[in-house]
């Protein structure tokens, strides 16, 4: 059952050791079926070089295992969440890659302060609040996911294909498994030149408007003519 | 003698190199036996591409040699120290690695300032104090180890498993070799990530009490539901 | 046609990926045949490991496609201002390396500090500035290219092969496509330590000039003594 | 002619290479024959892969070329001043290794903040001061090795070995080439430590003397225990 969704998934998860965007066991990747309404995730705690097809874990929209024989990601109602909410994605990865992480940490919002973002993130960065106590006894992460939901109340999750949640770490998502991982390598990098630009410029202002649309529309707008066209 | 456990000592004191925790021949990991109240540890100053099984050293809880050629590593009366004092591990790694190493020099412990610290340490990661000249004549490397276990008096090494030395370099351990360089690379990480967050935001407080020892806890606590279930 | 060039822009665009100045697709190097007017350049948005001789586009300095069945570069414009500009440039990187482009995010240019920059850019590594609203309306990437240009008015182009664009990222250029990939690891790594020059002693002044101009000219000079001669 | 000491050098400029301490063309290691007072080093420009025994350059202690067919390195001068004046030593090598040149570019001196830099290096890591315009017109190689040796006359070259230039890159030395190339490894790792120590706790002291001498003794000390006897 799901086995391309299955492959897919297994890649994005040693996509995100491969780009050192995670360590030991530190990150999760899942992919959503959308027909079926099941996920594909991660199980938890096991290590990326024992991965395999089998190892992976099938819920559906209630975390119910539908398939496999591991627990889930301890992550995974997070993901549901988020996939509940975001009907537009099919793709979610979470990790705790160092400088997404550093920023969640330090409770910063990132600013656009290039192109470079500008080309892949509409806007700041979005940093979903603290959980309140209540709200982590009365579930952890599908809280998790309920506070990043409230952040992008007013955001476009296709325009703004990732999180940092205070305190914890980043969570990017995108149209399948392997788009959240190009969004989670584009997010580090982001994170890691903002922080260094501000090292170098502490009063930096914010690229002016009319140059992040520009760069952002170019890449994602209607009449984009970045890339080759698709047929 | 103790084949299985030189093997395990071996290996961890290589993945101190692997995981870019040592260079040259700064560091060393131990495992004991604690039936036999032996320890297998690192030989001093060789070179890690160099050793072998039968370049380890066996030495007992008073740091004599009870196996091997060589000499063994400089540091052993300090793993003795924390064998005897921490009946509950297995195995230490001792690394010079480049951020536990900045915090260590600085004289700052490294507080929680997120999950990815929650997860692995319950609370500060601790500084021991300098040594006093005379208990650096009187026995410099067992002193270290007395200082180290002088901060523990109202800390458990089982919930904290790691440890800067001032002026010097961070000691972890574990239930054995391997698990103590486990913790050797994430107090690496911690303190990398620690240091980038308050370049951020240089007020940032501690992660709340109630979400940090929820992450312990979801981890390590009796309700633990991290991983998959030990049979 | 251009084969020689085809094979040299091709290993160009590698070249950028395997010293870590590019991921993704972000970044493109091209060359020029002068006698011809025709420059190769990468295709747009294609990734560099699907890269070949046949996906290279050739266009002429008025941006016609001439051969090739791919978008050039959404930069072409840019880098056809430079070739216009500057009569003695063969070849063009455009990247966003991690320090040069914090640099061109933070709109800092970087003073000489030290012999490492001496050696390679004579003064400042230059910044060129914002374009306006209506330069971006009016062509946005051949407004690139003049705004770049229009900072070189005083400036030789051969003597300091490469430009901080506010708010973007770097362009570097030089006698060939190689050349310029050369140039983009110089640059970058002269930012990196700038960065942390400042970081050390942020009221350190400029290189003494006497000293910057000894090692520019023993490198470049007309009795230039560095490396072997050319016969 | 001295076909041991040319495989020595050749390795250690390799070495450099390998450690990540040189790129392109930016440094070179040199080792000397002490009864026959000829020293082998890089030859000026070559890159690293194009390094061969043959290629190596064999000049006396006037810098007369008595074997081969490349010119040296231009800054065989001032190995020749250091050769000169530390009797005790059997090689150097100049990098342009980042954290080390970013000091130097700093114009500060590197204090002992930590048992990682005791165990190695005596004191602090000296700098050497800007030359004059009148000795940068009088022989700029030369004088770079003058100035270095100058800032020695209260220092041990041998307990002390290595320097850092004003504005320019390090020096270090050591038994022979390999062993100067040690003490690069080492310089580069204390200075990229010292910057994050700082950046920590900007108050920090220095180790307190009676711990940076124990640290140096137990290893280069009259009753030094650290590492396997030599027999």
């Amino acid at each position: 059952m799901l086995e391309s969704l299955k492959q897919e998934v297994l890649q994005a998860n040693l996509d995100l050791v491969k780009h050192g965007l995670v360590i030991l066991t530190w990150g999760n990747a899942s992919g959503i079926d959308r027909e079926r309404g099941l996920i594909v995730i991660k199980p938890s705690g096991v290590k990326y070089d024992e991965l395999s097809l089998e190892s992976l874990v099938v819920v559906d929209l209630e975390g119910k295992i539908i398939e496999g024989n591991n627990r889930p990601s301890s992550d995974t109602q997070t993901h549901i969440e988020l996939y509940k909410a975001f009907s537009e994605i099919g793709g979610i990865s979470h990790t705790h890659s160092k400088y997404a992480t550093m920023y969640s940490q330090a409770c910063k919002e990132i600013p656009c302060l290039g192109t470079t973002h500008a080309d892949h993130f509409s806007g700041n960065i979005p940093l979903a609040r603290f959980l309140t106590d209540i709200e982590i006894e009365d579930g952890y992460e599908k809280n998790t996911g309920k506070v990043i939901v409230e952040r992008f109340k007013t955001l476009n999750p296709k325009k703004t294909p990732g999180v940092l949640v205070s305190g914890h770490a980043p969570f990017t998502w995108g149209t399948n498994a392997a788009d959240s991982v190009i969004n989670a390598i584009i997010l580090e990098r982001i994170a890691e030149m903002a922080m260094g630009t501000y090292q170098i410029n502490p009063e930096i202002s914010e690229l002016p408007r009319y140059i992040s649309e520009k760069h952002f529309l170019r890449k994602h707008g209607p009449d984009a003519y970045y890339g080759q066209k698709k047929l």
